[in-house]
């Protein structure tokens, strides 16, 4: 059985990307990041995810980007908007995905690993450049002179699963798989138990790909 | 003044790459990881050397890599070779650069920098993949589609003024530029006080490129 790495955010996303990367028959080891996240209770809800999965392993590496700030997830200072704005919204972490892949590329070098998924999406999104295909192969490139496994002749493959997909696409893809996403946290601002604040940026765009799938919205939400 | 963000481990190398970018005329932002490494007196170094440079700022970034491993430098259970072996080293650590020059985006991003320097050298190293041109040239091109900046237009540089000398050269100019090459721990094995072993990899590079400069080895050996 081939490895594969898979960033695990807790989300609704990433999951359905691990959810895909199972039925394609990868051996899967799910990463997470403690980044100074906000909404922490992603990460509780990653732990549940992955375990539920049956992965092989599940690692959690703190990396403190509140000391780089700049993003309302990692910056008390800076507010999460509760409605859309114009172009990328302060909820973009500077340099996140490539900060993720670029250690997702490592544990899968260890692990002798060739393929990492990433469940990035370029539809239903928030406009952040490093969820867009043009940022998934210039990751590729790189991964591919910048190890020894590269060097030596081997090829990663950064799977995107989700990339092209509709958020109703995705869930309903999520539900076939048998993702349960009310253990899943999207919200920005979720309380410590993972009940959802409805009006941020994420929430919108969860709220709408259940409706436009035609599926009962699971989410706990505090209001 | 523009901004540059510059790595710096507390070697001989990224400190010259900062006395090239303050020569420059760059405001310098110096960055270390605290990532595990065995030799946790380079840290100490980095602290003293970013303090003498008068950098704008110096963040520490600690991020546990030996929850990856694979390394000689981040596994206690690989150890560090006395001699040099056939093809990249076992003290090379998987996707060391990546990580570092993926947290260098990041705080350069949120200094709205476009400069970063990194001290790598692609003639007398040690083999490292991500130490060469076409890891650079394959990382300026994710930097611009990875971020906000790069999306928006801004164009991000990634300078590696050694990378092309050789050690002997890279002694040369920091001493012209005033570089205190005693401050500086290289070795894989330092112990607490910064003190090499004399026989590793990174030693043996640092004594050959002081006896090709001409310049009395500064290095404090313990042995």
């Amino acid at each position: 059985m081939k490895k594969a790495v898979i960033l695990l955010s807790g989300g609704l996303d990433s999951i359905t990307a691990l959810a895909i990367a199972r039925e394609q028959g990868y051996d899967c080891y799910a990463l997470s990041l403690a980044y100074g996240q906000r909404h922490n209770a992603e990460l509780q809800a990653a732990k549940t995810l992955a375990r539920d999965a049956n992965v092989s392993a599940h690692k959690i590496i703190p990396l403190a980007l509140d000391l780089i700030g700049g993003s309302a997830l990692t910056d008390d200072h800076i507010a999460v908007p509760d409605h859309p704005g114009e172009g990328i919204p302060v909820t973009y972490v500077p340099a996140r995905n490539t900060i993720f892949l670029a250690l997702a590329l490592g544990w899968a070098e260890v692990l002798n690993a060739r393929d990492i998924f990433i469940g990035v999406n370029a539809v239903d999104y928030s406009g952040y450049p490093d969820c867009r295909p043009a940022f998934i192969e210039a990751f590729t490139a790189l991964a591919n002179v910048a190890t020894k496994a590269g060097a030596e002749g081997g090829r990663f493959t950064i799977h995107a699963p989700l990339i092209e997909m509709s958020k109703a696409d995705i869930i309903r893809e999520g539900v076939r798989l048998g993702v349960d996403y009310a253990q899943t946290v999207s919200c920005y601002s979720a309380d410590a138990n993972g009940h959802a604040c409805g009006v941020c940026d994420a929430c919108r765009l969860r709220a709408e790909g259940f409706r436009a799938a035609g599926i009962t919205d699971p989410t706990r939400y505090f209001v």
